[in-house]
């Protein structure tokens, strides 16, 4: 492709390094799509050795045929992003920046921010993500101004898919404990869990083969994937049984708890919520709009936060052009 | 020291491989002390490499002087015991009883049993140990029949020293989320914790040094060294912080919880707490106190373990021998 001869303030950029993916967006001042990059893991925090490299990559492929130069402005959506603000892990990131030709200064911004621009332009409002984590934050003036959770796995992450799975082993365990039948939930994390088919047990402790090995597989492996088994939460749920229903109604409760935490009474701005744990598919999704559907909050759900990045980018290069017709154009 | 040739049956042994410590003692036939053994750690799960080298140890100093073969009956308590079930495991520990000349082969029981017998030497009751973790059992006629959590840190321990530690530091991140005071238990974990004065902060994510530094170390460490943070709560209750006091009674309420998925309206025998959380020295150890005053369970503090076992040894050799008064020698 031959390169196109723009001047600086043609195009902007948005990006979002997430745990599993790069992406990179290229738009052109009213908000079409001039080019797009995809490559793996680019959470500095999750990949602290090949985020750099995945990022160089990403942006090579939303950048080809481009003139780099021409880039105004760029918005990049990063979890946590505590990384980046080790200056090793910084200076790999800007290396990979000005290799890439990009002459203008990339932002970092939190994953809460975009995926709150990613439901709404409006400048205000409140931001859940429940995903593996969960976090909520206060944006105003579109800048993140005050977080509540995202403490992580071990200390937080409050109602979040990791809580939904370890809820589901805990409730087989007591059910095991207590010698009741397991019901679709049990049933399913000790499929799930030992590949096997569920032996009840009956409390007694000669006959906790199917307790101690799903404590020992458990805590053989890596905590986090207990997200893994959020899914059969969800499924055990549609299928009517009470054991998920009560996980599902914690869960919306808690995180309701995390957005009450950003969000006192009278706040304004809609509400927007993100990750797969708060979608409308999910039965913790359906509650947490039901809860708030007693609230005076709009309550919105997340598009795709790159979308939101690359809208934040435009406004960072002249407000007049972050109009919502670009927003709905960029992140649907 | 001479031997001294004694009949079998003559002698009984008690023992407890701990975390930190084995244990061995050697009684006569009225519960009067004949040898002691102390070595490292001997739970086989913690410890898989040395416990079987701890045990041969404490076997050569406890039995130094006395004839092995004197020994009619062994009791050993073991927490979890789930290695032991392992062959391999087993087999090493059989070497080294054998190696050690002891002719009667070892009963490997549940500390839980062995908790509830340092306590009281009724046949039937209660017991709930909690320690770094938490579990509660049923026993009837000196045989453990039931038990409710010891799921471990990640899945459990509910209201166990862990819990505690790790309530005290989601109580102080939400305090820095909030912007709060972070009050006597939230600036004690700060410090412990960073060994830094605390820096309040105010809940905007531009200022959450001190949160994301708590975070970030102790995910950098083995979460079981949450558990090293329990005595702060205490401190922090003692000092009439209310954070604190929300804690031990949350700690309570689930640690009492546990003991009546055991215990069901009806059951008879006492109910024996042991561990340091659940010890009279401890906040959590007086409210579970408050809280059983109100049931029908005579509560009783577990005295020592090894005691415990050695009594089941010497009722193993003949339940005429265990008496209320060789119980008294065995577990001061």
């Amino acid at each position: 492709m031959s390169q196109k001869s723009l001047s600086t303030g043609a195009l902007v950029l948005g990006g979002d390094l997430g745990g599993t993916s790069t992406r990179i967006l290229v738009a052109d001042t009213s908000g079409r799509v001039a080019g797009r990059g995809l490559a793996g893991g680019g959470n500095p925090t999750a990949h602290p050795d090949s985020a750099a490299g995945a990022l160089a990559a990403a942006l090579a492929d939303a950048l080809a045929g481009l003139d780099p130069a021409a880039v105004g402005t760029a918005v990049i959506g990063a979890a946590g992003g505590g990384a980046l603000r080790h200056p090793e892990v910084r200076a790999r990131f800007d290396a990979v920046w000005s290799a890439a030709g990009l002459r203008c200064p990339p932002s970092y911004v939190p994953d809460l921010l975009v995926a709150f621009t990613s439901g709404t332009p409006a400048p205000d409002g409140t931001v859940l993500i429940a995903g593996t984590g969960a976090a909520a934050g206060d944006i105003r003036d579109h800048t993140l101004t005050r977080t509540a959770d995202a403490h992580g796995w071990l200390l937080g992450d409050d109602g979040s898919g990791f809580w939904l799975g370890r809820e589901a082993v805990r409730a087989t365990l007591r059910a095991i404990d207590a010698g009741e039948p397991l019901g679709p939930l049990g049933e399913a994390v000790v499929r799930t869990v030992l590949g096997a088919p569920p032996d009840a047990g009956n409390g007694r402790p000669e006959s906790d083969d199917t307790r101690g090995a799903l404590i020992g597989t458990i805590m053989g492996r890596p905590p986090v994937r207990l997200a893994e088994l959020a899914r059969l939460v969800s499924d055990a749920y549609d299928a009517g049984d009470p054991a998920a229903y009560l996980i599902a109604e914690r869960a919306a409760k808690l995180l309701s708890g995390t957005v009450g935490r950003v969000r006192p009474p009278g706040t304004s701005g809609p509400l927007v919520l993100a990750g797969s744990v708060a979608g409308e598919a999910s039965p913790v999704g359906r509650i947490l709009r039901q809860i708030f559907s007693h609230s005076d909050a709009d309550v919105l759900s997340a598009r795709d936060g790159l979308g939101g990045a690359t809208w934040l980018a435009l406004r960072a290069l002249d407000p007049a052009l972050a109009t919502p017709e670009a927003h709905s154009r960029l992140v649907s």
